[in-house]
């Protein structure tokens, strides 16, 4: 069960963050940490961590006696821009990703949970990089996969993310509902025997039998009947504004939303700092942080490691199912 | 400074919700029930609440040591169906609404509360009706009118409601954006000087710069610059995901909200229970319960008056800015 870390933007709160995180003993298991080693070693000498480091080539070469850093050998430490967008950190921070999905589709890591990148700094020589999960998505070559959202109060997956609200109601389609209603019943399976999973509606009132709009009944109803005919619990269309309370008093497990705004306003309502950003549909189940690249406080030893090691030991929950 | 308040379903919770918010005292000032005498009366004997009633058919006829009950004379008591939808009561709850129209129109009452009808009952005599407020606002003549919802943790106020979000997303135009924060500032300013309103945008993100969805561009900004140049302390369109937290910390007296779930599912999350449905925009100001006639109930003491008390406070609070 290895898990593949990658340092994300080198002149962000990346490297400090897993130097911190394993100096504390926050993180435990079997990891390797892929981005550039002369980086992680400076930022590691700079803050005093005394972390012991390994330059690995390949995860086999890993030594649980240290912190394995994967080193691609991108970046020289005399041209690191600390909390600056830089076209070389960006770059770099791309071909972690890149580097995590090829162990990824080669089996060699079981999980992934990635720091921030600037999309600023990785367009300048990335000009298409839209975002993290939609490169990782394409480098995976799967069209079909969802953002979840897990806290200790609620988990919602999503129909669609990052695309206008007219775009978002094009998206749900029964195929595309279906779809994110399976991949969160596989993953939430892994830990619950019968995740019982709330659909909410499109329109208000769940369109209140189609007095506010059709998707409820064209698309969204086939959906959910058809994932309870494969014996999943599945219930909805419910109505958009009452299903997360009843989420939150645990009556369900997870809500598939129909849109960005649907999960992302309950979510970060009730937990701004510690949801975690799951991945699923890809070969490796991903986490992320949910912050950015800090670049104002950048190798100062300031930046907390709440995220990163919610993210880490979410991954580790979803991969041993526990 | 009068109230007008309308009775609601006469099969439902409305007349004892009244009468034991009188009797216990939380329900001060000056006002009128709209509604059936009788069906009151027979409710008070009902449930030996013992207070004192008076019949009167002008506002001006009112005397304050009664509870005054403005008589439409429509239902008899012996045939009043309690707990069931009832073609005579849902048309009656319709000409208690005409009547407080009425009344407002001819500025006889300052305000409105408004006790729940049942939508099928009344549609079995007024097939067109589609909800109070709708109802309403075609009685006093009003297209520009918005929902509210307060409570003490966030308030909220909507660009449309009860549409399908592909008609929703086509309301959010330059025009209706601005009378909606109109209308919110209005109604704010009668208890605070300055306002702060924030104003949410539709796409995710706010649309990034147009990366997912233009109306943030096209319709939203130019809103919201107009009524800064009004004067109103407005600022957006802001990312939704995060908007309601800063408003609940205090950062923003009121949210506009681009459509119906993206104000109703913050609130209903963060009090079920105590927000108060408000239309602006009206003659009157008017508010609302935020529940149904509970039918199951009806009749028994039972039924919390809690709603009732918040919206007639709130109505207090708009009409005397306190």
């Amino acid at each position: 069960m290895l898990i593949g870390i990658t340092m994300g933007d080198a002149g962000g709160v990346g490297p400090e963050i897993v130097l911190k995180a394993h100096r504390n003993g926050e993180i435990g298991g079997d990891f390797i940490l892929i981005g550039d080693y002369e980086i992680i070693e400076y930022c590691n000498e700079l803050l005093g961590y005394q972390v012991a480091l390994k330059r690995i080539h390949e995860p086999a070469e890993r030594d649980a006696s240290f912190l394995n850093v994967l080193d691609l050998g991108l970046l020289k430490k005399e041209r690191l821009e600390i909390g600056r967008i830089s076209a070389a950190a960006g770059d770099a921070a791309y071909r972690y990703v890149e580097k995590a999905a090829e162990l990824a589709l080669a089996k060699k890591i079981d999980a992934l949970v990635t720091l921030p990148m600037n999309k600023e700094a990785t367009r300048l020589t990335q000009p298409e990089f839209t975002g993290h999960t939609e490169l990782l998505a394409a480098l995976c070559g799967r069209e079909n996969y969802t953002m979840m959202l897990v806290s200790e109060k609620l988990t919602v997956s999503h129909v669609s993310t990052h695309v206008s609200m007219l775009e978002a109601v094009q998206q749900v389609t029964a195929e595309r509902v279906y779809d994110v209603i399976k991949l969160t019943h596989d993953a939430l399976q892994k830990s619950l025997p019968i995740p019982r999973i709330a659909v909410a509606g499109l329109n208000p009132h769940a369109g209140e039998n189609g007095a506010f709009g059709e998707e409820e009944r064209e698309e969204i109803i086939p959906a959910v009947e058809k994932a309870r005919q494969e014996g999943i619990r599945a219930e909805g269309p419910l109505a958009p504004d009452t299903v997360f309370l009843k989420a939150v008093r645990k009556q369900y497990d997870a809500v598939v939303c129909m849109y960005h705004d649907q999960g992302h306003i309950p979510m970060k309502l009730l937990d701004f700092e510690g949801g975690v950003n799951v991945t699923l549909g890809l070969q490796v189940v991903r986490t992320s942080v949910d912050h950015g690249t800090a670049y104002d406080i950048a190798y100062q030893g300031k930046a907390s490691c709440q995220s990163f090691i919610s993210a880490y030991r979410q991954a580790e929950k979803i991969i041993r199912g526990t």
